[in-house]
C-alpha cells in the first residue's frame, strides 16, 4: 500500500537518511504525543488526551520492529495505561533528566545514537534532541528546540504529530503497510 | 423545511446520485464520530468527545429508515454508552480487520454495497472506501484515504463531519427534516 | 466602566434596539453553551466543557435583572450543575419541542415574545428564534439557521458566544458594569 | 542557554525594564491559565485543563526566587491540586474582589506594586491590571483589558500565555536556563 507520502520528495532526501537508520524512537509525552493540556479534576484525578493516529503509527512501528520508549519529566499513571494499551514497553517516568536514562536504554537495547529518533517539545529535550541521529520537535516548540531539530513537523503536537514522524520512517525504510497490518491484526 | 444545503449545487450532482441509494451508514469512531482525541485518566478509564450536531444528524437518519452502524477498531465501552443514546443499535468493536464484519452485516441487513456509505479516517478503514457505493473522509485523514473517498468532508472528525454527510443523505433522498423531527419528539 | 464594545458602532442601531428589549434570555446549551462536544467515558458518564466568559456574562445579567433560562433537549445533569452555580433558576431538559416550554416560561414571567431573546445552534432552535425578539445564532450553525437569525456572532459556542450576546444586551441597555459587579460580589 | 527570545528586540525594551522589576507574578485561572473551559461531569465534578509549558515556566520562575500566586473567583479545588504539583503556595479562591487580598499578599511579603506583574483576561482582573508594574492579558480578552495592559500575549490562554510572560521575565531578569534547571531537577 502506498502511503502516499510527501516524505517521497527531493528535499527530503537528507532526513529520509537519517530516518532510514532508525531503530529506536523515544518520545517526550506532554506536548508531544499529547498537546500539553493536562486536566485536572476537583479530586485531583489528572487526565490526557491521546491520540487515535499517533496510536496506529506507533503499533505499525512496533510491529515492523522498530523500539519506542516514552520518556517523561511526568509521574503521571494515565501515561503508563496509553503505553500499555500501544504495546510500549519502555515507559521512563519522573525523568528530570532524560539524557541518563537514554543512555541507559540505548546500552540495554544495544543502539548506537545514530540509530536513535527522538521527539520532544520544552528545554528538557535539548539534550535528546542534540544527541539523537534524527532530531524532531512540533511547530509550537520554543525556538531553541526548532533550532536544534533536524525536522519540524506540520501537525501540531497531540493532533498526529508522532504519526507524522511514524509515517517518514516507513517511507525512509520501505515499511509495507499491508503486511505489517496483517501482522497486527 | 429547507436545510438550506452547499450540496443542492450542481457540482455535487454525482455525489447526489451516490446518496440517493444509501440504505446504510457505517461509521468509523476516532477522527470521525471524535477528534481523535482518547482521554486517559490515572485510573486508566477512557473518554471520547462526540458531537451534538452528529448525534442529532444520526437520529433524524435512523427515523428516516437509513441503518447506521458504527465499526471501531477499539474496544471503548463509551462507544457503547454514546450509540444506544442515539438508537445505533448496530456496534461493532475490536474491528481490526473491517471489511469481514462489515459483509456480514451487509447480508444480514440485506443491502447491496452500492446501498452502502462509509466515512472513516484511517488506513483500516481503506477496504470499506472501496468497497461501498460512497466512500467519505474527513481533512486531516491520510493522502490515500482522501484519494480513495468520493467525497471529503469540509468539517472536520468529532465537530461535525458525519452530520455533514447526514445532510448530504438528506438534500439526496429529499427527506422533509420538520416530518422526521415530529417522529422523533 | 465603559466595556469598549464593537456593538456602540452605527451598524448595530438595529441590533441594540431589538436588544434593549430583552427581558429574558433564552439559551439552548450543546453547540452554544458548549462547543457541541460530549464527552461520554467508560463508565457511561458525560461530561460538557462550559465557558469561563460566558459564566461571568450570565451572573452580571442576572444582578442587572434580566431573566435567563437554558433549553435543551439533553437530560443530562452537568447542565443543571452547571446553571445552578451560575444562578440559573430556569432549566428545561429534555425538551425535544422547545417553543411549548418557552411559551409557558413567558407566560410565568409575563413577558411577551418582543422581551424575549434566544440563542441556538441547531434545528430545533428554528421555531424560537422565529418567535423571539431577538433571535441570535453562531457561525457553525446551519444555514437555516444563520438566516432565521438577527446576529449571528463572531465568536463560536462553547468559547464566549453567550458572552458577546451578554455584551450587547449591556451595551443596548446602558447597564453599568461596575455597579453590577459590586452587587454581585 | 539561550531561549533564544523574541523579547530581546529593541521594540520590547520598555517591557523588558518593566519586567526586570517583577519580584512577584500573579496569575488569574480560568481563562489564562486554562482556555477558559470548565468541564462538569454528570456527578457535578469540575475539571480544568492546565498546561504543560506553563508549568515548566512557573516551576523555574520559582526556582529563580521569583514569587508566584494565584488569585481567581472560582473556588474549584483542581486549582489548588494543580498549584501545589508546581510548589505554588499562595492560591487564593473565591475572590470576587482580587484588589484586597493582592494588597494583603504585597505587605506579607513586602513587594511595591512596581514589583508586581498580574496577568488576566475578564472584568475583575482590571483593578490589578491598573495596579501592577506590568499588567498582562491574553489575545481574546475584552477590549478594555487589552487597553489597560502593557503587553498583550501572542499565545492564547491556557495553551502557554503564563509561559511566555515567564520566558519575557527570564530574558529581562538575565536569568539563564541551564543552572535553574539543574536546581530544579
Amino acid at each position: 500500500m502506498d502511503i502516499g507520502s510527501r516524505f517521497d520528495a527531493p528535499e527530503f532526501a537528507a532526513l529520509r537518511e537519517r530516518a532510514a537508520r532508525v531503530r529506536l524512537l523515544t518520545c517526550d509525552v506532554d506536548g508531544v504525543l499529547t498537546d500539553g493540556r493536562i486536566y485536572f479534576n476537583d479530586e485531583g484525578i489528572e487526565s490526557r488526551a491521546f491520540h487515535a493516529s499517533d496510536g496506529l503509527g506507533i503499533k505499525l512501528l512496533l510491529r515492523a520492529g522498530i523500539e519506542v520508549a516514552w520518556i517523561t519529566g511526568s509521574h503521571a499513571a494515565a501515561i503508563e495505561h496509553r503505553a500499555k494499551m500501544l504495546g510500549v514497553k519502555h515507559i521512563i517516568r519522573d525523568a528530570l533528566d532524560k539524557i541518563t536514562p537514554w543512555r541507559m536504554l540505548r546500552q540495554e537495547l544495544g543502539f548506537d545514537a545514530q540509530s536513535c529518533a527522538h521527539i520532544g517539545d520544552d528545554l528538557p529535550d535539548l539534550p535528546l534532541l542534540a544527541a539523537s541521529g534524527l532530531a524532531v520537535t512540533v511547530p509550537n516548540a520554543p525556538s531553541t528546540l526548532r533550532a536544534a531539530a533536524h525536522y519540524v513537523t506540520e501537525t501540531a503536537g497531540g493532533l498526529g504529530a508522532v504519526r507524522e514522524l511514524c509515517d517518514l520512517i516507513f517511507v525512509a525504510q520501505n515499511i509495507d503497510f499491508d503486511a505489517t497490518m496483517e501482522k497486527s491484526a
